[in-house]
């Protein structure tokens, strides 16, 4: 196979056709396995009942994901932009490549003994995130992220007022409740914990006022909690609404639609 | 009644009027009343009160579904695709004929008395969907079919970006929880339970962090999860707009608002 | 006061002016009141603190909304329908009235001193109901019940894959918990508080699954709870926008906003 | 720096340029971090680690926020309304000045020492609302408040039939509840609490039904609490969307989604 082929299997935004090219669909697979084997290995249980298993994984998918990472230095030449000895420096310092290296050298670096290890291995599955924005899905970013730009204010705006609801109900119910429960409510910081479950209407139950001035309070959050909700859900909404309109006006319909793209 | 009249009469698609057939409302009420005997026998107290109850109800049940088999694949005789004995073969392989045959086979085979044998009796219920289908909801069915269709890539997508938060944030709790609840949190499967309780905003209260980092976590995980809910929200509430909106262009709105529809 | 100013007071459909007319705003303070003390009146530690005064009020409530139930009764004849002592009778039966009987009768029945004759009291705030829907609220309460009119199928259709829902994580619950946790999964009845809890992502946390097949079915219930709210509010949302903008198109907007009505 | 400069950059709607002025800026950041010092303030672990922090912190505070007041004071004289004396006097007891004075009065007035004072502090707070409403969000500030402001007849009567639920539900459940839990269900005050946790599926878990009629009951709540946010979300959606679209009909497409604003 010759490096154009291969910079056309490899790189997504050069596949000719739409979706993925067979090696990044299978690339995509490989690093799935390797985050399902990362996040099994912590397992106590399961390293019991395997112990040599998940280092014999570990180095299979490394061999595999360096191998990956020198195909790609020598494919990438055929972007003009990282032509030449001076381009491949500039593409191992490019965003992606960095964090392609990031998933392949902690294991050199020894740290796979170490527990926390794996959550620069779970880094891993962000690659997946870029190989999606430029095949099948990369519409569905363009269009969720269009949307979401055009409503960054009101957004923000809704978790403005959010935070300020969170700050003044948890001064509340640290104003009636310390008394009663200095653990749970002793300070504002304290009583964050019972608003944000309250307020996401997540409601752990592990902390809950026990004075009826704390229980209205809280009543008044868990009702302002709905708000919350449903402000940045009306606001997406609307801007979905929008951006599938206009993309309907400006390409037509048909095209939008078009079930090979 | 003649073939042709019970064709009519069992078919829902050969039904000249809009919604079911007497008969197949009929045989409707008979599904329900079936699945709820199954549900209620699973009751040690009911079971108990009526030790023989149950088990006339379903030999009824079961005859009454017989009868209803035979009929239809005498009466489906009416469908050139399904005349003669070839194609009452093709018929009694089809997928809903195969669905028919579940809902009476495991009374022969004497599964009756094992324990899970009612999953495979619940599954009559699925017999109500084919039927719902086709009649006074036909319009309901492929109008959110539809919306659904439409915006498939961005409903995976949200569900993609949620695995990746739901990945994320079991990872972390395991990283500053698990020297303190081993039980709980001593793996990134265990972290899951917690995990998605909160980001589906459900909340059990099970488990809960203890450690300041791990609630830190655990709040932007729960603040998240309000964005889990909007996102699919936003997306099949602008698809809905979309295809009702279109619905109104092609067809008029007098039609589609039809009652007698 | 005549009769045909008495009739504009009382009767919200005569009332010539936006909004209800004093003597109605009167009666609905009245109402809320009533009921605020019948509910205040079920709290042990109040009835302790003023065992009188609940009764007193009580006494008072009742008298006032005879004396309207008289008034209306003679009022009424202003309207064509319920004219002469025919028209009387006509409008004693009526809905409307009935309710307004049930707010006082249970006095007279000697039912007060019933533990659940606040539940009969309670209806009174019923009547709320029908002052609201023709004083300022009736263009709100139309443009609701339109847009519910609108996409009653697919509402009902979402509902019906809800109840589906509701029957299989249950079902399934039951199979893989009933062995561990006979008390809280020993049924199928038993295993729906569950899921209900579950699936409505309220979450109490006093029953949850302790097996990993369990925890497994049970994350899968709660992610298909998102899909349970996100489907209503995307109808909803929808048939709301659709509502608003045929009401734009039909009456202009300057009318539709104004401020007076 | 003369009087009018001062103006400009105190007085955001002054300030010619689109945003906040550098000034407001560093206000906006000197109220975030004194609201941050009495928040830690209140946690007695991080009182005991360092005594005088927070006393000194308050003093630096209020000291600028001090400057800042007077600063304001002289430089109001620029706008027309609040020239000379009588004018002062006049900005003085304006709202927004008033929430400045209550910033820096309780530190005066000898109430730190005292426990709530802390709140008073917090409403500083509120001065960030002022100056957002003025700068870059105040697009954003319109956009929600005119589309709320549209719809405000149908959120009021969807919050009436959420309170009418919540009466209605705590009521049923005081009635099956109160023999068997009577500190939880005793009265229908005592049962809100339980309802209003459970219609804004918050789901706490403290308190949970215990007998059938109870469950059933409670599951109907939960269901009902789907609706209660289904329905404001569907609205708010809907109106958002309104508001958005006719933004862009009278302002154009181009200058709503400008950057530089």
């Amino acid at each position: 196979m010759d490096r154009a082929a291969l910079h056309r299997q490899l790189a997504p935004e050069a596949w000719p056709r739409p979706g993925l090219s067979p090696l990044n669909q299978l690339i995509c697979v490989l690093i799935l396995l390797a985050s399902l084997a990362a996040v099994l290995e912590t397992e106590p249980t399961l390293r019991r009942l395997a112990p040599g298993l998940f280092t014999t994984l570990e180095v299979v998918f490394v061999t595999l994901f360096v191998l990956e990472y020198l195909l790609r230095l020598y494919a990438v030449g055929e972007d003009p932009r990282y032509r030449g000895l001076r381009g491949r420096i500039l593409y191992v310092f490019s965003i992606w490549a960095l964090i392609d290296l990031v998933a392949i050298l902690p294991f050199f670096l020894g740290l796979l003994a170490h527990n926390n290890a794996f959550l620069l291995r779970l880094l891993r599955i962000l690659r997946i995130l870029r190989l999606s924005r430029l095949g099948r899905f990369s519409r569905a970013w363009s269009a969720l992220a269009e949307a979401l730009k055009t409503r960054v204010h009101e957004l923000l705006l809704s978790v403005g007022v959010a935070g300020l609801l969170l700050l003044f109900s948890s001064a509340c119910l640290y104003v009636v409740e310390a008394a009663d429960q200095p653990e749970a409510f002793g300070s504002v910081p304290r009583a964050l914990w019972w608003s944000i479950a309250t307020l996401t209407t997540v409601g752990y139950g592990d902390v809950t006022p026990i004075t009826a001035l704390g229980k209205f309070f809280a009543g008044l959050t868990a009702v302002a909690g709905i708000g919350i909700i449903a402000m940045p859900t009306g606001i997406l909404a609307a801007a979905f609404s929008d951006a599938f309109q206009n993309k309907h006006k400006t390409s037509g319909e048909r095209e939008w639609n078009d079930p090979t793209s």
